[in-house]
């Protein structure tokens, strides 16, 4: 982990935060993802500095969403099925990005690898299929202790 | 702008992060959308630091997330279209916490409001319907200066 940042919080979305939330983070993996970067020099053309940079794959390696190969006189950073799980969240930010923080059109353009067609993210219900993003409630799940679900609910009717 | 921290990436998750990549932020959004916070006071709970909270908020409404709405002796801060428009960055971000980082068991889970069943994220060919997020690949965009399309060619090849 890197930090109990959020301790006070029974909600996955800080407990994933904890694990990719520091500065840099995201775009380490999206480099890795989408960039084909791998060794530590790949990740420098970020323009981040040398020791936040080892931090931040060291803490990958520790946390399980990188593995550390050594190939030859260059160790790789290769991600995990844990850090390839992440491309849901880095095709969501940037389309939010997209829409609302580039006036000069996307630089970059997710795509179906197997036709070339554009590839945009969905909120799909398991009854009724996709839904707008207007139509998605939060209720609480089997993780959350049962003083904190009536605190939800209580606040849900305000 | 929060700062641009990243200036030197040409990436709408960049410009994302910028704008809602600071500690906090994030959860800040999530409280507002999806636990009904909307006064000063709402969101105290999250345990923020008092200076945290007023600088997030402050900035939000600076960027266009948030808008503060004067309600008698106390000031609001309502999502806006911007705002909102972050859900499937919340969901994803929980889907994958859920996944890798709840053994309890997920906390909250999403569903559709009309009907109660589960919602999840899920990434849509327009061609072919739904992918698997490995078939899901990026490309350079309109908004990419030529000089780094060219790089991120050649560093795919690699």
């Amino acid at each position: 982990m890197l930090g109990k940042t959020y301790d006070g919080e029974v909600c996955s979305a800080a407990r994933a935060l904890e694990l990719v939330g520091e500065r840099w983070s995201l775009l380490i993996v999206r480099k890795a993802m989408f960039g084909g970067a791998r060794r530590y020099g790949d990740f420098r053309s970020l323009g981040i500095a040398t020791n936040v940079l080892q931090n931040r794959l060291d803490a990958f390696v520790e946390n399980g969403l990188m593995e550390r190969v050594e190939k030859g006189r260059h160790a790789e950073y290769v991600l995990t099925e844990m850090g390839h799980d992440l491309k849901h969240v880095l095709v969501a930010l940037t389309a939010w990005g997209d829409r609302w923080a580039a006036p000069a059109g996307p630089p970059i353009l997710f795509t179906h690898t197997s036709c070339g067609a554009p590839v945009s993210m969905e909120s799909r219900c398991e009854g009724c299929g996709p839904v707008p993003s207007n139509e998605v409630g939060a209720v609480p799940g089997p993780g959350l202790p049962a003083d904190l679900a009536a605190g939800l609910r209580a606040l849900d009717d305000v």
